[in-house]
């Protein structure tokens, strides 16, 4: 059964960890991990091609209209998005890919590829999440309330989400997203013509 | 997270294999296998409660008066019926139940229970299919014959049916088939109350 890979969306709110399962589910598994294209500047120790494809706003808006993204967004005067070349030669090698992105952008890629599979990673509790923030000890205690505000709204998108994965162990949040990934490739509506051409060949074998 | 167990349900032609891996799939993981009740004779070396519960056809009538059998059917004057408290109570504890059971069983839990997960196993082709029933060396060219023309019929039932897992080699299908299970614990419409609770804590939080 030749296949097209899964593409897989997976989004979280801040501090929940989600940057760390995806490293390291790309470091054990073999899955090809899309690197979004932004307009801001590179923050330090950021590498252009690893972090992300850092463009010029002209270069940004070239792939725009040459429809080079699958999906874009602007946030805070700057732009990100998701560059389509990457993500569809891997899916026709076969290859499973990751986008990890934000809900916004996690709505338009179902729209547009809609057997893709989107994953939303939740804390255990509120608690939890406040004290990862703060554990993080990068940033003040206003930044910290901005964000869990952020995720108090986030929660409306989690309906468009088909699998709900709590972080409360990092291996263990790891292997729910391998298995849910995993699971997608064997949904039938995945199956092709493989079906029809069983069918055909039982029917000639009695 | 407090959760139901997933219920599964595992169909697929005569001689696809599906009962070997069903049985490694129990005896690697912690899965709760559902005994089939059966108003047929035991065959040499069945053991009651084991290959299946052996009640007479007056049991067999009382139990489904009772409603102790969440579906059954009859088969060439025998009756069989998947008995509701084992499953039930497995599923209660958060234990994960399989259904090793017919396409037309399939579809009445699906009807009973619409977020079970509905699994049919396929050879990676007709040929396979044949020489595994020829292999097994216990069963005539007609009675071959009958069952590759059983398994056409049966190919119309897949499309009830979620994920299609092809057996090709034994480990790798009985890991697909783990995997979908497991990816099925993860389905939002499974997280309960979970989110709203998540959603108010968060939204006290800041």
């Amino acid at each position: 059964m030749k296949k097209l890979g899964v593409l897989s969306v997976i989004s979280g709110f801040s501090g929940v960890g989600k940057g760390t399962i995806v490293k390291k589910l790309v470091a054990e598994e073999d899955y090809a991990l899309s690197i979004s294209a932004t307009s801001r500047a590179p923050r330090e120790g950021e590498v252009h091609g690893r972090e992300y494809f850092f463009l010029t706003r002209d270069e940004f808006h070239s792939m725009i209209e040459s429809d080079g993204l699958i999906e874009w967004a602007e946030y805070v005067n700057n732009f990100y998005g998701t560059p389509r070349e990457y993500v569809e030669e891997r899916l026709a090698e076969g290859k499973d890919v990751i986008l990890e992105i934000e809900p916004q952008g996690a709505l338009k890629i179902k729209e547009k590829y809609p057997e893709a599979v989107l994953i939303f990673i939740v804390p255990p509790n509120a608690k939890e999440l406040e004290n990862r923030l703060i554990g993080r000890g990068t940033e003040e205690a206003d930044t910290i309330k901005k964000r869990l505000k952020r995720a108090a709204e986030e929660t409306e998108y989690i309906d468009n989400y088909e699998y709900i994965v709590v972080n409360d162990n990092l291996d263990d949040a790891v292997r729910d997203i391998h298995h849910i990934i995993q699971a997608a490739s064997h949904k039938k509506d995945r199956a092709g013509g493989f079906i029809e051409a069983l069918t055909d060949d039982l029917k000639k074998s009695f």
